[in-house]
């Protein structure tokens, strides 16, 4: 299955008092990572999706294990897998390497439904984004 | 099972663009549920623990379903409930609920491992801690 | 001059490595001050204003002293108070004290503009807020 | 005056119901350049720093104007001079600029000294980071 990867410095602001990532801020970097991904990868405009075409992405479900602690100024790599695209959800594998694919951080499932962010209800994946990401899973 | 509650308005400061909480804020939320309920309720300070005691309650496994959409301005419960207390762990269930206990906004499962912040080590619960919420546990 | 007050409790979020409130952590308290004194103080809906009337309330100018730190647990008093109401815009006068109030931690002074949010320029300070404030004001 | 720049796509993550960046998070981004700044330009590890040699950066003063909104999306350029080198402090204009160096989005003088963090009083600036800025300053 592809991957999506990216390098990640571990930041300040992402860290707690006991100077490591504060779980929930995974969640973030791990947004940052998926805009990028559709922005640079899959070429549609994640800001034009949201703000012009008003379509949303918002998480449904959720399954996170955190098995090693990041911790500040960690060189870490963050990696998405699309498991399944549905016909108005998709599902991604999200993973936060330390030192090479053995140091697993962080591991999620998260599921992702296309709505309507004038209805918030489930709409279908648009036609651009379901061909983009069935082109780049049958690329290299 | 006994629940600790609270409500809290939902800020500018927790939507995104599309005027709805952002995911990864709900847990944000949730952690300060957890520290008002260590503090006030079971009586042990949150702040010693971590920053004198420097014992760290780190998430391992975190499961999620985001149900409904929270806007700004929303009043919501949090509640928590302590699903199992074990030897060096905690499972928690937190739910988020609009307008009564049907409207479920968001509802977690999230397993922490009590550690110390020197070695990131899983330790024994804290006896003081262990009987307090056992005690809140036995109460009405 | 009349002064709008809460109490807050330093989280486990607001902290930074070094165990103390993150100072970005600040704007983001006060922005909800702000929220609730216009909601609950003001009788005016935030909420209202920026989703459905499309008013937005952006700083412009912010002038901060960080005097002393605020740890983890400690329980503070945000205040606001108005020095300014002009035609559109707003200059409010920020503190966050600890224990009393020669204990300033943090005093800022904020310079708000009412913009519409579908242009993002200037308009005039809506009726309704402004007569709010003046009455608020000249309250006791 | 020598300038450290870094590109920044704003996120999701950065942006306001209103769909522009949330004032704080400017101050998240430009952590991140003075911590990229001080591991990568300098030379000197910024998570040693804080963690291991307990030095902290703590800022003590602010000022910021904010002239133009950020968008979802929007490339922007953050940059980062020193304007003063004191014996316990540091002064620095922070810029963030949108399309070239017209178009200012916000600009700020943040004043930070150098603490320790066990007691959080000033210490003069570590000789290894003073000497680094001074070679910075002096060259191309």
């Amino acid at each position: 299955m592809r991957r999506f990867e990216q390098p990640r410095r571990i930041r300040f602001s992402d860290c707690d008092p006991a100077g490591i990532v504060f779980y929930p801020q995974y969640f973030v970097m791990f947004n940052g990572l998926v805009e990028d991904w559709v922005s640079d990868t899959l070429g549609i405009s994640y800001a034009g999706l949201v703000m012009q075409r008003r379509v949303g992405l918002p998480t449904v479900h959720l399954e996170t294990d955190f098995r090693a602690v990041s911790r500040l100024g960690d060189e870490v790599t963050l990696a998405l897998q699309v498991q399944r695209l549905g016909h108005r959800s998709l599902q991604l594998q999200l993973n936060c390497f330390g030192r090479g694919a053995d140091d697993v951080r962080m591991a999620a499932r998260q599921s992702i439904v296309t709505t309507s962010l004038d209805t918030h209800r489930a709409v279908p994946v648009p036609d651009d984004l379901r061909q983009a990401i069935e082109r780049w899973q049958g690329g290299a």
